[in-house]
């Protein structure tokens, strides 16, 4: 993509109403613009981005078995009543006539929607487990969006559902959960933590918030500091007996303020307390909504008897943010190249000058050749703006060419997260953009 | 996938409340479920075929030069007051209002939305020509919603703008969209032929419909039967000049009703009248919306100009029954390679013999490491009954595998689209579905 072509709308001044670095970077970035309160339009980067992140998701959820579903955003509030949640559910929720004065509403969340379309097509025991899963927008009418994606009104999130027979499959779905969420995360390159959270009155010890640090974190956590080493597994296998995973994850102590007690036995120098942000929370609520609404399987002995369920989010859009948060200098952004809009930053320093124009247009042409996505910025713009640029929106990498350069026979590579850079020859250079280990 | 975990809840029964084939057979197939009038659950099957719709969409707009981004489904009704049609849209248009009593509405269209996401991000002639794009669910709050996902109130839709600075430059726009559709529709197995529209009042010859030949189609269309056979340009510089192809498919007669005139010139005998589906539209509007709101740019001469303005539509979900429509017989769907769900249907003959199962493990793991999709029926169900399911979910190819074929060394591969069968050895199988000419 030619930078003179593509649509990156930069801001040189930080906007006033933007109270965090994530928020800020984003605005000026050109990753999105507001529509209305807590309400965003993603503009291309800002959106390569958010499609990247749902991609690791999707492809998590589908290694531990999960199946993709969508669910529609407009509910009927029919099913809300069944629950008895749509009285209790506030404001919070975007409540909706329709042209035939029914009540609707915009999903805050779909445990409703999931488990109508459970009992209506599933009957079996035989059938079971399942986990089904949708990536989609939700719409939460908060009082007060703010951090811009971090906490808006309209939000892009998965959402996984669990249907077991007892509680002992509900505990293997759980743990397979678990596990995804540990990989998925660690593939963006985030540390996050699981922590006992509040399970509210199900109780059990079957509630985890996924939670990565940050100081711009809105709510207090702890945990032992050997859980910031700890590395994820590397190959899963999902059939398998899962539980040494999480109980090697949840043996040290990790807490939300809610859960956070002063007897975790942990060592004052080795407890962390710091602010944290929530990217995903699992748990299982057992019969909430399937014994109100029904949603029943026979057994083997041939009764019926109302499913386990459980309910798994991640909150993809906020992940956006939250990468930031974990992952910028004052320079701007650096992405993990996971999640990156592109590659590589192509810097022509002498846009006009016939031989730095050639080999530009050669390094373009041979990158996205081999599947590398590359900006080229090929506009007039002094050096100077140009790597002002690049190092606001924080590809991986940059590759700069130039006259003086060519004339040694060499381009600049650099590498954002570092800023080491590499005087290369120009097939060195290409080669190693190329190469899986540059981790495209 | 197993068929045995798969979640494909099918139907034996012909659903009595859907009128069309499409909606019948995505029923039956286990595709969608309702969820309320005219809004739709996709279950795994349908929304695999769904994605790749998508993706083919998506792929044939970067191609043509527009850029993704994603606005959102919540809008302000501040800009609909703006372009002066937030009281003409009518019942269609699902009226909000948030918590703090603010009009919003569920976006029906998306002009308004990204006429503000241009003015108030770009502002010079030098930036265009830009055309954007997304591809997200849409509300109309149809009187009476039917054909299951052919008139939904929620429905996906890709809709892109194009921005120009004169007529000339819009027209360019305008071409590059009407080739990327030929192609886009071409790709999807579907031969739609576009039609001169109604343009309103801006009028001009810049509006067209693609519309696909369907007995159930809700429209008269009349077409020159030669567009039937036109072959779609194959490769494309969308930097080049397009009109002689643009020519090319207008020079023949085709229009819809409303458009229809008996001055057609057309010989009875070459001129087709038949039912039509709507699969897309585009057309230029001028500057509908760019003078009421005030979307300028400024000129090589220091002036400001409102924008030329188009609109590119693609009804995403309701190419899903379009394609069903073009695409079935009595036995149910058959999916274009480029569309199905999954690749190949496999079918273990005898669930539990060893030597049976063991070559369709062997043959499932084979192709879904080459990255071919596989559906496999390890249920214990009788053949006819498995036969009849993989012939109502339409996959492009059956592989048949069984004991007393495997004694003489042999596996059947079965084309759903023609019925053809072939008994040839496990190795010439996977070759042949591995192979691209197979369309995978």
């Amino acid at each position: 993509m030619r930078l003179s072509r593509f649509f990156l709308p930069l801001l040189k001044e930080n906007p006033a109403d933007a109270e965090i670095v994530s928020h800020r970077l984003m605005l000026r970035a050109g990753m999105i613009r507001q529509h209305a309160s807590g309400i965003y339009n993603w503009l291309p980067l800002g959106y390569r981005v958010l499609r990247r992140i749902e991609q690791i998701v999707r492809e998590e959820q589908d290694a531990a078995g999960a199946q993709e579903i969508l669910m529609p955003t407009i509910q009927s509030a029919e099913l809300w009543r069944e629950s008895g949640r749509y009285e209790d559910y506030g404001k919070e929720m975007l409540r909706i006539k329709d042209r035939h004065d029914r009540d609707m509403l915009y999903g805050p969340t779909h445990e409703e929607v999931v488990t109508d379309v459970f009992r209506k097509n599933i009957h079996s025991y035989r059938d079971l487990p399942k986990i089904l899963y949708q990536i989609h927008w939700k719409f939460r009418d908060e009082v007060r969006p703010r951090f811009g994606v971090m906490r808006g009104r309209e939000f892009l999130m998965k959402d996984a559902y669990s249907f077991d027979l007892d509680m002992e499959a509900a505990r293997r779905s759980y743990n397979r959960m678990f596990v995804a969420y540990l990989r998925t995360f660690r593939r963006m390159g985030l540390t996050a933590i699981p922590m006992a959270a509040d399970s509210g009155p199900i109780g059990g010890d079957m509630s985890h918030e996924f939670i990565i640090l940050a100081d711009t974190g809105e709510s207090a956590v702890f945990c032992h500091k050997a859980l910031l080493e700890k590395p994820t597994p590397e190959s899963v296998n999902y059939e398998g007996d899962l539980q040494p995973v999480v109980d090697e994850w949840t043996s040290l102590y990790a807490a939300t303020d809610e859960k956070h007690t002063e007897n975790h036995g942990v060592a004052p120098e080795d407890l962390i307390s710091a602010r944290g942000i929530e990217v995903g929370h699992i748990f299982n609520f057992g019969l909430k909504y399937s014994r109100p609404m029904d949603a029943v399987v026979q057994t083997v002995s041939d009764g019926t008897i109302p499913v386990q369920m459980g309910s798994y989010g991640i909150g993809v859009s906020r992940l956006v943010g939250a990468i930031i948060e974990a992952s910028h200098d004052d320079a701007g952004i650096i992405w993990p190249d996971s999640v990156a809009p592109f590659h590589v930053g192509l810097i022509n320093l002498k846009a006009g000058d016939v031989e730095t124009d050639r080999v530009c247009a050669e390094i373009d042409a041979r990158l996205s050749a081999a599947g590398v996505d590359v900006l080229y910025d090929d506009t007039q713009e002094r050096p100077g703006a140009k790597f002002a640029t690049m190092d606001l929106i924080g590809l991986p990498w940059q590759l700069i060419v130039g006259p003086r350069g060519l004339e040694k026979g060499v381009v600049e590579l650099k590498r954002r997260a570092t800023g080491e850079r590499y005087e290369v020859s120009m097939e060195t250079a290409i080669d190693r953009l190329i190469a899986p280990s540059s981790g495209s």
